[in-house]
């Protein structure tokens, strides 16, 4: 019965199956998941997105309003950046950005060159890039606050060299790399500098603002060629909305292809895929000026000072502590009596999705994350670490 | 003006904005668009999305339903194209899903290899596929139908090809290559097989149903390793909904990423892309279950009608004639007095999104083009010959 059948069935009949099915999933709303980047779109952002389906970006000529919206919504995300002048696109994710970024890197040294060097911190999708472009991953320790070891990078450049890596907002703890000094080093190796700010990029500005003391991390850096800042992820827009901005056209055109035979004309494409939905970068420009800045840093001032209660809260628990004080709306928890693994395993069975990185429990204190989530998940949490104990006692 | 600006705006104010600058955008009801692969989603389907914006796929532990539903809707293509047990994904789009099993035939081939043998004819993705995959593109010469020429195939086999490329439904003209003898030849030589029916999968079964003589294109043939079929083209489905299936997990295997960090627990993941819009699965799933394959083949019946409706026009216009006899919803018109170019420009000032191909004008009767549209394109375009003849007569 797992083929497309001959006869069709009622669309009310169809979407009850769906929904009793989907019953299933967690919900954000549940406050069960606490390890995730993401979280439930803005309402009006999925709003604008309902209304604009048939948009398609891959064929800009045939959507002209639209695409110009496209590169509006990129100047307010390079407005963020300190570039308003940033080119770029919304793409599907911050691994198409970061593939893109690499890819950008690759053809402008002409092949030459077969490595990127990372920290030992970056995302998954660096791997994949690597994997892809057929490029080497070369990835630099990281110092005692877990950002990327300058010493260390500075060994690992060479004239193989043709990306340099730094991350603003790390997956596991949401640290920040010391991005001025990789600029001075991407400089003076004359290689390419990308920051991943898929998650970082939509708090470290807010951040700044609320008085934060946040360290140079964006296009002020002369080195910075290129940056990833997803709109899906603190930017509550709907999936599929990441982001990749260039600090010049001339760089996005070594990843450009001529694409002659479009309804709307020619166009030069430099996203990985084609076909793209126009409604994703329509919700990204209708909610950044519904938002403003004032709207996002509400939300970010929010989230860390429900980051700063749990964080301090985890400190009070016996046997368990911080990896690191929290940069970003991000918490890193270790176990110190028994195993984190465990304490993980333990926790998942009682119903919470927590991420485990080697070592340490991540939380991401996302906008659908309340007080009263945290105080449950406390509360929970301290049980679940007396039990595991008493049990190591028994 | 350009960057985010400190105070939001209200909803409906942004809203209004956003609707009237969009007014300068093409639609394809207004059946201006007729050179385009895409068409306005079925309103089921995007419902269907509407509800869903919080799903993410790219932690799929969190929503384990709308994984299972993904499966479902995976097996549903795999049984349009005769293999029920495909495995694979609904991805961004055809290119994703043409670059993924590009990358898969590389890695199968543990990079030994850096060729891809593809017809003249072949979409541009393979392009950016060989490109970011660090591969040659060798292009084999087309048959006096359009077909990749069998026997120049044959030539350009080598130990260096890691995989062969058939098209099921050419972006140009709609026509189908030789699957069966490509599949063949593909088991001679050991190289994979990839299908690309990114446009035509959603079509040649339903014509075959109808009765139309469609030569075999799909996994019957033991040599197809993987294909690409997009429910975002003649699927009828939201962007993005591209489709990639593989014969089987092994080769699936070749491209996946251990993912361990996820809220939803470990996973294995195999599309280019991390997050990805859970929605646009159960889009494809529902909009499957609710239209069957009688849906399917109502519409595919009447855009076969339409087109050969077209053909009959265009075939009575002096001075214009078909490329080939259309074996999808694709024509072809060549000018014979004065240049396809030429023609191609009027048209378009007079306000139609046709399609330009080197020496032909490609229209794709896609389900929004009805018969009236096609009257007034006729009417137009024999006025636009009459005019360019009479001014190349002067």
């Amino acid at each position: 019965m797992n083929g497309l059948q001959e006869k069709g069935i009622p669309r009310d009949v169809v979407l009850k199956e769906l929904k009793t099915r989907l019953g299933k999933d967690l919900t954000y709303d549940s406050g069960r998941i606490l390890g995730s980047m993401c979280t439930s779109p803005h309402p009006f952002a999925k709003q604008v997105y309902a209304h604009f389906f048939e948009k398609n970006l891959g064929d800009p000529g045939l959507f002209t309003a639209n695409a110009e919206i496209e590169r509006e919504a990129v100047q307010m995300l390079g407005s963020l950046l300190s570039h308003p002048k940033a080119v770029g696109h919304i793409v599907s994710g911050g691994t198409e950005a970061n593939i893109l970024a690499m890819w950008m890197a690759r053809n402008l040294h002409n092949n030459r060159c077969n490595e990127i060097v990372a920290p030992e911190s970056v995302h998954l999708s660096f791997e994949k890039a690597a994997d892809l472009l057929n490029l080497k991953l070369v990835k630099v320790k990281l110092d005692d606050n877990f950002r990327m070891d300058l010493e260390d990078a500075s060994r690992k450049l060479s004239d193989k060299t043709c990306a340099l890596v730094g991350v603003a907002g790390t997956t596991g703890l949401g640290v920040v790399d010391p991005i001025a000094e990789l600029s001075e080093l991407s400089l003076t190796h004359n290689v390419t500098l990308h920051v991943d700010a898929a998650f970082g990029g939509f708090v470290l500005p807010f951040l700044r603002e609320l008085g934060y003391d946040v360290p140079d991390f964006d296009f002020t850096q002369l080195g910075v060629s290129s940056m990833t800042i997803d709109a899906h992820k603190m930017g509550l827009a709907p999936i599929p909305a990441g982001g990749i901005l260039f600090r010049d056209e001339s760089m996005m055109k070594a990843v450009s292809k001529r694409v002659s035979y479009l309804a709307g004309g020619e166009t030069e494409q430099t996203t990985l895929v084609g076909t793209r939905p126009g409604a994703s970068c329509l919700a990204v420009w209708a909610l950044l000026k519904h938002m403003g800045r004032q709207g996002y840093r509400n939300i970010i001032k929010r989230c860390m000072q429900m980051t700063l209660k749990l964080a301090s809260g985890i400190e009070q628990i016996d046997g368990l502590r911080l990896v690191t004080r929290p940069t970003l709306n991000i918490v890193g928890i270790k176990s110190e009596g028994s195993s984190t693994e465990l304490l993980a395993q333990t926790l998942r069975r009682r119903g919470w999705a927590i991420a485990l990185f080697p070592g340490h429990i991540r939380i991401v204190v996302m906008p659908h994350v309340t007080a009263a989530h945290i105080d449950v998940f406390l509360e929970d949490l301290n049980d679940a670490v007396k039990k595991l104990k008493s049990r190591k006692g028994t």
